[in-house]
């Protein structure tokens, strides 16, 4: 399950509940599209700001509606024994894989991010893919340690924080990783605006937020890219800058919420608070852009 | 409450349960030494790391031990709706004052992080501090930010992470926020290593975490301070600086809570996984530390 799309829907919400129904219908579009994978309760599905109760019912959801796709919920939280209560019932609500980032309060040494992933993986069945992501949990992953970690049973896939954007060293970036783990663990791009430079410079996976609400255009520049089209991938990526400004400048998140509303997918904003919906000016800034990729999502 | 020495007690625990005999004895010599003020719940207390019913009953243990020396209780969160039932309990467990941060999982802007205190003190009937560390929220505070936050209801205190070491330079820093603040509102300084020169420079309280260990220690240093014997107060500083060179290192939190494991404090490091023990070769530069600044203790 780790090739391909990785489609992230966001978790319609609003400050007492999960709105289950705009749940659902996100995730049926997924499935209509035919992505490779969805990504249940990334950061993009808020999984950060839900409890317990709360995250398991977003996956139970995510997992009935989402037919034959395997579903992947992450099971990070600041706590060792929660992460494994986590995992327990991600795998209990019929998750098919896991997302572990090592999210911190103290600041974390190398050796205690790798022995709680060495704990998470001796308890698991499901397979696990390591969430790099240092600006939501401050730590900062040496290829050395990702070695080690990708060494351990049930990894098998890592999500990187983008490449360089320059195509050769993001080959370069990504053949040194790929060197030093195993063949069978795939090597993942996030933050969209790399995603197609990743994707071209070797990487196996588009963790994509982008691909939670326009799948079928996020699945398109997938194929190119793992097809050998690196140019037609371009295109569209070139063609998508508009939003990809958005998303370094108001986090992908904000801009993500903003236009499932806009675009109908959603009755709200859907963050949880302290986080603010995107600001007004912004939300201008996106509707005619929006506008153009949902008539390309609409052509595919 | 907001003067003097505030100390931040460790929350003794292992990876099931909360010690509550250490945990109240912690408290006892806190009340013998007759600090200004308990910190429960801080950094130091592991807050970050426990439930709503673990940081109910740590309080509820920390009240009651506490004699008549006010207690201030952490109640950050992720979340806004958590915060707030995290402020009604703490209430409920007889806290005197809460210590509220802006943690963060998306980076927060300033509008939401002003607006989290708005919606906190709105709803507040203790009085407030506002918790300033950038190393454990990843959220940095402006001057005109605290200007803005500080004159909301019930705000009484910024704890603020530590200042330049020039004494010069310190001195300016406190000026600068103190001319923007209102003049109910006090200034306390963390980062232990920074302590004195913080006190020297005009803050009004030392927000410690050795002081949770040694309050008699950090008690005279902190009234040599503020009674204007700046020379004294930086004498101990001078004579500590073997353990703020491991606080900085290793962190405080991990040399505090093996610290309280070398002297008898109590049974075991206390430190919720994926955080692991001090490293052996740091536990063996301390215990010659430690027997100095005993003795300083017992003297006083």
């Amino acid at each position: 399950m780790f090739h391909g799309l990785a489609a992230f829907p966001l978790t319609p919400m609003n400050e007492h509940q999960i709105n289950e129904r705009e749940l659902v219908n996100l995730i049926e579009r997924l499935v209509t599209a035919g992505v490779s994978s969805i990504g249940a309760l990334g950061s993009t599905g808020n999984y950060a700001y839900l409890n317990r109760s709360e995250r398991f019912r977003v996956l139970q959801l995510a997992v009935g509606a989402a037919d034959s796709i395997p579903v992947m919920a992450s099971i990070s939280a600041l706590r060792t024994t929660d992460v494994l209560q986590l995992a327990e019932d991600a795998q209990r609500a019929g998750a098919h894989a896991v997302l572990l980032a090592p999210v911190s309060y103290q600041t974390l040494t190398e050796e205690e991010v790798y022995s709680l992933y060495e704990r998470v993986t001796a308890s698991l069945s499901a397979p696990l893919c390591v969430y790099d992501n240092p600006m939501t949990t401050h730590f900062h992953f040496t290829d050395e340690l990702h070695a080690r970690i990708a060494g351990l049973p049930r990894v098998q896939s890592i999500k990187i924080p983008g490449v360089p954007s320059d195509p050769e060293k993001a080959k370069e970036r990504v053949n040194k990783l790929r060197e030093l783990i195993p063949s069978h663990v795939t090597i993942g791009v996030s933050g969209d605006p790399f995603a197609v430079t990743g994707l071209n410079a070797g990487c196996e996976v588009w963790y994509s937020v982008l691909g939670g609400l326009f799948p079928k255009l996020c699945l398109r520049m997938t194929q190119f890219a793992l097809e050998g089209h690196a140019v037609e991938a371009d295109y569209y990526s070139v063609l998508l800058e508009p939003i990809w400004k958005l998303f370094r400048q108001y986090g992908s998140l904000r801009v993500a919420s903003a236009a499932a509303e806009i675009i109908g997918l959603t009755s709200g904003p859907g963050l949880p608070l302290p986080l603010q919906p995107l600001h007004p000016t912004a939300r201008d800034l996106l509707k005619p852009v929006l506008a153009e990729i949902e008539s390309l999502e609409k052509s595919l």
